[in-house]
């Protein structure tokens, strides 16, 4: 039996889904419990999802489907590199500081121990890193970064800071400003990376 | 009833549900399981663990154990702040690298969905936070890195960036050399870092 991928219905399931795995964990998020807090019939959700576990992909599919293309647009928007990295890094952030309850389901639902759920995942983020690599890469063909950079080190370091950063917010019920971050994250990972003419 | 926390079997069943976690999974690996790879009965296993996930909680804290006290120990021996991040970067990624089975358990099963295991596993970890932030506090304080730094932000970047290398380094199988890593890591973190007199 093949799924729909889209509709009201699904886009409803979603959200509903996101705001069930935050409340309660993903262990003990029923299908039934996301149908009812979606006003669905439990078999409802299997027109569009084939379990739990396709349910959980596709929405962190939709949603950083979402995020990503937020993102490109504001760093098409704006000229340096080191804007357009302080960009990628202030959108990451607004985005889930505007949605608590996905930065619950991103940061701590979804890093699942599933070895599968993690390629699949991997699979998802590849295109936001993308983003990432595109960055760096810019950054050493016009001389802004150091032209000798490993770019899967450097994505890392971008990533694992945002990354480490945002659980850090969430684990500690989201009490401080996280976008207020964006500045001095993007200092310290400006200053490792700026090119230096001496 | 209390449990004992020390005794060769401990340290028997400890390395078993390491073994048996990393080949299988967390959610797979049944105390059972894990008892037989120990080679006691399954009895024997609740004279020294609560549970399952006492039984995680207590091997990463163990294993952390001896993981802090060694990067302790090395730190200790060398002169500059500089070096002292090196040497703590080189003995994160040496320490993994030595053990695949750990790495899986540290980078992929540990990451419950979980709540309350990850407040615990914060606890554990906060031991080790705490030798990056005296790298940080020293580095301020003897100009080597700039004064202002807002310690928790660079935790976060330092921690990030290890921890996002070592995960990818697991995830792709242990592919590629991590502890080779290590020097290229320390220069970029280094240079966001690094006094400047002008």
């Amino acid at each position: 039996m093949t799924v729909k991928r889209k509709g009201p219905k699904y886009e409803k399931i979603i959200d509903a889904a996101v705001a069930v795995i935050a409340k309660h964990g993903y262990h003990q998020s029923q299908i039934s419990k996301i149908a009812k807090e979606a006003g669905v019939a439990d078999g409802t959700i299997y027109l569009y999802f084939k379990n739990k576990e396709d349910l959980l992909i596709s929405l962190f599919r939709e949603k950083m489907g979402k995020f990503i293309d937020t993102t490109r647009d504001e760093i098409e928007h704006v000229q340096s590199i080191e804007e357009k990295l302080l960009t990628l890094i202030e959108m990451h952030f607004k985005q889930l500081s505007d949605d608590h309850e996905l930065a619950i389901v991103t940061q701590l639902e979804l890093r699942q121990t599933n070895r599968d759920l993690r390629v699949k995942i991997g699979e998802v983020l590849k295109r936001y890193l993308e983003l990432v690599d595109q960055i760096i890469y810019d950054g050493m063909e016009q001389k802004t970064f150091v032209s000798d950079l490993d770019i899967r080190i450097v994505r890392q370091m971008i990533f694992g800071t945002i990354d480490e950063t945002t659980t850090s917010w969430v684990m500690n019920d989201h009490r401080y400003d996280l976008i207020a971050l964006a500045k001095p994250v993007h200092q310290l990972l400006i200053n490792g990376l700026r090119y230096r003419s001496s």
